[in-house]
């Protein structure tokens, strides 16, 4: 079997587990991780043995040109990160996941891809990516009803942010925990900074549009001890769908998983730089990508194993 | 948008589901039935103001030539059907269910599709065919682990049938039920004909190589109309994977669905026989499609409402 050969483009939480899946895939290799010159070989555990560069170009240099690399830096750099690789003829693939501005990055990135002839699959995690391809196929099973995505419980990494960025607030970690019918309470744990008024970051947090719509209950931590405690990386997903097939209902859909985020993002994102190398040049999200594309081996295999 | 044009092959359980189905998409039509030259006309209620005809030769003569072909007859009769069709400049969908025979039948529809220029999906049911994708799916986000295909409860056609090809028994209903770990018992009603041993037809049962390897419970009814009052069309499946992202163990999954069974099967044909004109030539099962493919409408407002 043709072994891929991947590049990883950002070292943080997904980056070491994008490594990790990597180091995992016997069809794939790592050729190396690009990250800040300034952090290059710490934490070299994680690296598993990989070398890390400062740039892509002085990682094609010294290890040849990846078939795919695969963004891990923060959401609002995919777009110009994914451009840039795509115009110097590298595919890609990342978990870009502010929903609403999907579509104008599939648009931008598809211009990119195909002036260079080259892939993208964007938005490939677990929500938006795995979640969207089960959206899909409910919707193909009972075309006439309503789908509830339920998140959590878990840490939600927008709410979080949206709350450090509140005045004196040191640090903070937002739960977000399902209510029924696609509807979320959130719970947050805010460190204040010394001397901030934990009453006044509640109303800020009450007024902020990222909370403003759901129940909410704002608790106070002592410590940045105490705020490890809270901040796990367990997540879930409900997904009900009940609705009819043709004119049938009572068709009744659950999908129901609880898992590690970081750890399941970093592999839906290693199985989509598996399925960039056999699509056509252009820009996908996970809904465009045929299933079998995401797997190793023969096409012929997996379907006798699994259809 | 432009509308479909369905031919439906076949006016049984499947065939009737498939018409209701094709009424309730705005963006298909059927062209009309394919059925024996015997049964034209019956059943007019069901046919739902589709004309019928006795051949695709008819239909296309009055009708125009479909789009696709939806074939709703036995599963052991589809790759003759598929490769006639075919071999006609038809696209076909079908949901041929004999799972060790699938990657056969997708070779040779392979080469019929490619040779005239058309293209098929086969093995389109929930399973195989939806539960294909998942399976696909599950195993993309945790590469690592094992998943359970629990049926049931609900009605098992391959077991029902094998009963009633068993000397003596006049009618069966072989109900499927889930004992974990992907294993199931069998719960089997017999009428059996005047004169007939009850205890010779439970040994056969036993003995046969569908049941020969389950927990097995053979029930005798006194009548037809006892029969009809445990034969409903409800069925179900539990998936369940465990496994790892990477190194990260623990990923648990669950897809629990509970429908008509018939209903389903109709519905993924025909979002199936949508997909069909989406795709280049050649022959193809679930896990080939890609997901937006099943859907109506346009694909940037899919990916915006559903990714």
């Amino acid at each position: 079997m043709a072994t891929i050969k991947a590049a990883v483009h950002g070292f943080g939480n997904i980056g070491r587990h994008v490594v990790d899946c990597l180091a995992n895939a016997r069809d794939m290799e790592c050729l190396g991780v690009i990250r800040r010159a300034s952090s290059l070989g710490t934490r070299s555990s994680d690296l598993k043995g990989c070398p890390d560069f400062a740039s892509i170009d002085e990682l094609a240099a010294k290890q040849g040109r990846p078939d795919v690399v695969v963004l891990c830096g923060p959401s609002r750099n995919v777009p110009s990160d994914a451009a840039m690789y795509l115009g110097k003829g590298y595919s890609t693939v990342d978990s870009f996941d502010i929903h609403d501005r999907i579509p104008t990055v599939v648009a931008e990135l598809q211009e990119a891809a195909a002036e260079n002839g080259v892939k993208a699959i964007t938005a490939a995690g677990w929500d938006p990516g795995t979640d969207s391809v089960l959206r899909a196929l409910l919707e193909a099973m009972a075309p006439t009803g309503v789908t509830f995505t339920n998140f959590g419980r878990g840490r939600s990494m927008g709410h979080s942010v949206a709350v450090r960025a509140i005045k004196g607030v040191a640090d903070a970690v937002s739960l977000t925990i399902p209510i029924g019918g696609g509807r979320h309470s959130r719970l947050v744990y805010v460190l204040p900074e010394k001397g901030a008024s934990f009453e006044e970051i509640k109303k800020a947090i009450a007024a902020d549009p990222y909370f403003v719509h759901d129940p909410l209950d704002v608790r106070e931590v002592e410590s940045a001890e105490d705020m490890e405690r809270v901040a796990d990386n367990s997540h879930g997903v409900l997904l009900e769908r009940t609705g009819a097939s043709g004119s049938i209902g009572n068709q009744r859909f659950s999908f129901d998983m609880r898992i590690d985020n970081p750890a399941l993002t970093a592999q839906v994102l290693v199985s989509c730089a598996r399925a960039v190398t056999r699509m056509e040049p252009g820009a996908y999200t996970l809904i465009d990508v045929p299933p079998v594309f995401l797997l190793p081996g023969d096409r012929m295999k997996n379907i006798a194993r699994l259809v």
